[in-house]
């Protein structure tokens, strides 16, 4: 019985709130209609960065944002920063392995556990698949966002050594591009091109202040505003002057 | 244009959100009708866990729980964990400024930024207010709550120095406490039974395998389930079958 009272007050609140969104649209009036350029500089081997990076592409038709991908080096960051890898604390890499997964179901991502994360990220490093990413964006950016999202999948649902070249061959390929494409930007990952995106996008990082991966940087007001991690999402659509509606806004669920 | 059309497509989402949650009225009924229990560990000297104070106080009345409030030591947790204070990494302490005043907002809690956080942290730590609490807690324990918010109030507002029994005094009095009351728990904070009560927490923290402030610990399921930080709220509603309404369920706007 208190749990259908409870559940009526709910809908109740829900009801206020549609008022108050419906009493925003007139605030929405007076905001500038310039768009809002925010920067999402992501590390493909940082699982909550996938949910940063799939809650901001969903976010481009709701939000008046300019979005900008920018693969960095987090090795490199967490070097120049002092900062030191959450799993090497025994607890936290216990909670983590928890807390991906329900975050993974709040954010309706397809991440799974995998075997060897500490292989994953004191081992193989992320260099070569950050490097396949820039060469992409130089030469055929229309395959960023689906190329990063590829590369995603082969780390953090199935487990396979992204710095393989068969392993970023087969996320090419599932990301769109040509077998012709792929081979070109692979030979594409030692030119000083490549080389210098990837360390400038870092060093823009270290510029803003940041310190780990996710890291995005909304352009409004007179400084540009820094926000890390995956859970900061309500506080960046207060900062910006947009409405946050949860993980999915295409389908909003009771999950907010 | 756009921007109306993006708000009025926000209006029609949030329509779409309410029927949603008035399906969830059906599933709810198929809860068990038990309380979940709650435990929220905390440590007053840690900013971020006055947000979740402050949150899982106001959902009381919303979320069909049993809320435990556990005063307990973070810096014994931490040397036991082996964590280390954001604020020795420069880019966090810089970052950690700026987010914990735009959570004061979203969070709407009157924190503000204090002159010495590693005085603080370093120098004073939180044993006595700590001890303080746990006194009152078994003396008094219907003055615990309004008690944890004045000792916040003390430090994270008005910047005094709770480890002085004249800043313990000032906030018993706020908190509703009797010179009578506060003089009696100033005198059993050296007490066996408060030290020992102290040290439990702590211990039952660490048991559940936390690392931090604030450690949420909910009942529910086989197994205890640890939330860790004021940023996993919506992920504990989606573990425990209640609807997140964003941090003021009394009254609910945009921020979700």
């Amino acid at each position: 019985m208190a749990n259908i009272t409870r559940r009526t007050q709910t809908m109740a609140n829900i009801t206020r709130r549609t008022q108050t969104i419906a009493n925003m649209r007139t605030m929405a009036t007076n905001k500038m209609t310039g768009k809002t350029k925010i920067e999402l500089f992501y590390d493909i081997f940082s699982p909550y960065t996938w949910f940063a990076f799939e809650v901001l592409i969903r976010y481009k038709k709701h939000w008046n944002m300019d979005l900008e991908l920018k693969p960095f080096l987090l090795a490199a960051l967490s070097k120049s920063t002092g900062t030191t890898a959450p799993m090497l604390v025994p607890n936290k890499a216990l909670y983590m392995t928890k807390d991906l997964i329900r975050c993974a179901q709040y954010f309706n991502v397809p991440l799974k556990l995998i075997e060897d994360p500490a292989e994953l990220i004191f081992g193989k490093g992320s260099l070569i698949p950050n490097r396949f990413l820039i060469a992409t964006s130089l030469l055929y950016p229309q395959h960023l966002e689906s190329l990063s999202r590829a590369l995603w999948m082969a780390v953090w649902n199935k487990d396979t050594d992204f710095t393989q070249p068969e392993v970023l061959t087969t996320a090419g390929l599932e990301s769109g591009m040509s077998m012709q494409e792929i081979e070109r930007a692979l030979q594409h990952l030692t030119h000083q091109e490549t080389k210098d995106l990837l360390r400038l996008h870092t060093q823009q990082a270290l510029d803003y202040d940041a310190f780990g991966s996710p890291s995005i940087v909304a352009h409004v007001g007179e400084e540009p505003k820094l926000f890390f991690g995956s859970d900061r999402f309500p506080i960046l659509a207060q900062e910006i002057g947009e409405v946050w509606m949860g993980p999915e806004p295409d389908n909003i669920k009771h999950k907010l």
